[in-house]
């Protein structure tokens, strides 16, 4: 059975060059960067070429990042090392209500310590109301962090305004552009940004890889304290071979991000029209146009996701249903509660999110088997009896 | 020039076993094993299969192994998450002096939190003097930590009765084993401990690979929040690949624990000897006979460590000074001023970490080479000078 892949943002296949990269330092001879000897001296300089491609992909300095293991903890240490670092200066921050796991938790880990967090909110499109950042800024407000894009629903955040605003305050602003970099051009710069969460897999890299861009002079606090490595801001022995592969990958997202944007666009374009012309009783969550290239996210009414999830997988075909990290937590997603998608209707989400390597073919081939799927679930979905009891039959609609 | 690497604990080669298993993690089918979907399975059921050797090394259960990104973090994740999690019984622990700086840290990052950390005193042969533990424990003690064999010294600490009194008081007890594990036997019930450290790098898994065993009832908080791998206690994308490698090396390390550490004791004691019985004015530190078996640490007079490492790096032979994971640190080690080694001396640490694919010739080797570099340095030596200098001479022997 052919498998199609409708669910990179979880798992993108690992670019050969990247793959090849890595396996020098899957060997016998590969050292710890930090030791004194020869056996260090190549991993030392492998992991400095990955950092300069790295920073090259978002415009930033080498020394302007750090690795980390993945995009959770480059978030967890953008949230908690800011808060730390200035909690005398403020225990206020202003945050997106549609921020993924990795910033939110933090978030709330922090009010239980007495800080205090402001919720912007979002519109329907899932778009962040830039314009309420100014209103809650205040003096002890430490930092901004709002999404580039959720992975829920793949809306083009204004982060550009949020920058300006939060440079004009002073204030800190940090972005988890986990499903974002690789896609669209990313300039720390232009963007105003200070502090930015990558994860290498969502670009082609390894699993298990990521960095936080930290611009010079903000100060930061590290989660995982200890050694001198990545200049003492994240302890412990680097993951050299890792590293290796998502600079390579960096590297290759800048090269080609014209080309895979367009292919990507193209699919998505194409998957979105298919599903909502051949579906009756569904809509696309996000913003129609301001989306990831390879971001289609929808609920179906009156259908589970999980279920339609289960079918799709009996035809090779992966995607997935709410926040892409918590599909196994079954819960309704906050991201679609932001956007005030009723929760039984919100049951019904499915997100796809395309690769390079996905094809006109892949997207024909799910189109050719999804409509009968969901005839099928519908006939005998729970929901309907449910929709059917609920009190006020128009309540998803306002 | 032949490359001798006597820097385990900082490099190790991977086992071929193990990068042969990472291979097909690093193809393009690689899913991520939290996902519905079949890309997601063979990646879930590996992890799982990681879980069960890594486990099976400490004789823990799998569902007490939380994998993280390495050693460090294991630490960081104990220390912080048991201070966190039982905040409300009490800020008081127990601590050995001559933890690992991943240990120490965080240790240092409470105290400043309001926390009190009694330290343990260490005997001249870096033995933790266990029966002060009894002394030390409060009502408002929440944890014991004392690493297994501190990596800078190699002296087995008495794990064993402080684990027995720590269970007696009901006080939890945590061992970085860093160092450790897979080369000495681990029997996380027989030596009643509730937490543990490990890395995969240290017995030939991959660089950036760790694991945390806890024991099942001790809560902790996570120190990576957001997504629901390790069941919430530790968000993020697996390492598929690198978690992979790692179950493989433990796996390797559990059948081979008994011939491997009969092979490093025999080199370890023929290189103890011939620098002891060949160098003048040289000291063994750490334990004589209660020591890893491929650990050889000592102290030289009148030369910077330093310039000794260089001079063997030109030879292509590998070592490292002080704690491993801070040799650019350039800092007298905490752990040799703990021994109350004088700190002119104390500039002289070598550290050897043997591996199983030395030989009894790369001893040899070195025995051949590094009388004639002690005696250069020695002419040249700016320690000697300043040790004429010193008011009291023999306040290094006091």
């Amino acid at each position: 059975m052919k498998r199609i892949n409708f669910d990179h943002l979880a798992c993108s296949p690992i670019l050969p060059e990247a793959k090849d990269a890595m396996t020098p330092f899957l060997s016998e001879s590969i050292g710890n960067p930090l030791s004194w000897h020869i056996f260090g001296e190549d991993s030392g300089k492998a992991i400095e070429t990955a950092r300069e491609n790295v920073a090259s992909l978002i415009n930033a300095r080498a020394e302007e990042i750090i690795f980390t293991s993945c995009g959770s903890e480059s978030n967890n240490l953008a949230i908690k090392g800011i808060a730390k670092a200035y909690s005398k200066k403020g225990k206020h921050i202003i945050a997106s209500p549609i921020e993924h796991h990795s910033v939110l938790h933090p978030l709330k880990g922090l009010e239980k310590e007495g800080y205090e967090v402001s919720w912007l909110t979002v519109d329907r499109n899932g778009m962040v109301k830039h314009e309420e950042v100014t209103d809650l800024i205040r003096e002890d407000t430490v930092l901004v962090t709002v999404t580039s894009a959720s992975n829920e629903i793949g809306t083009l955040e204004p982060i550009q305004k949020i920058g300006a605003i939060a440079k004009q305050s002073g204030i800190i602003f940090h972005t988890d552009a986990v499903a974002y970099a690789g896609f669209i051009p990313l300039d720390v710069h232009l963007l105003n940004v200070d502090l930015l969460s990558l994860a290498g897999n969502t670009f082609y890299g390894p699993l298990g890889t990521g960095a936080l861009f930290v611009r010079k002079g903000i100060r930061i606090s590290p989660l995982i304290s200890g050694g001198i490595q990545e200049k003492g801001l994240r302890a412990g022995t680097h993951n050299v071979a890792g590293i290796v592969g998502m600079g390579v990958a960096a590297k290759k997202a800048k090269e080609n991000l014209t080309v895979r944007t367009e292919h990507l666009r193209n699919l998505r374009d194409q998957l979105i029209k298919g599903v909502l012309d051949q579906i009756s009783d569904s809509f696309l969550t996000g913003h129609s146009e301001e989306r990831l290239p390879g971001h289609a996210s929808f609920y179906i009414q009156f259908i589970e996701g999980e279920a339609m999830l289960v079918h799709l997988n009996s035809f090779g075909i992966a995607g997935t249903s709410g926040s892409t990290c918590s599909s196994q937590a079954l819960k309704v997603s906050h991201v679609l509660k932001a956007l005030r998608i009723d929760p039984l209707w919100a049951q019904g989400s499915l997100v796809f999110t395309l690769g390079v390597e996905n094809t006109g073919e892949d997207i024909e081939f799910f189109l050719s088997k999804f409509p009968s799927i969901v005839e099928r679930l519908r006939k005998m979905s729970p929901l309907v009896a449910k929709y059917q009891k609920s009190s006020n039959s128009n309540r998803w609609k306002s």
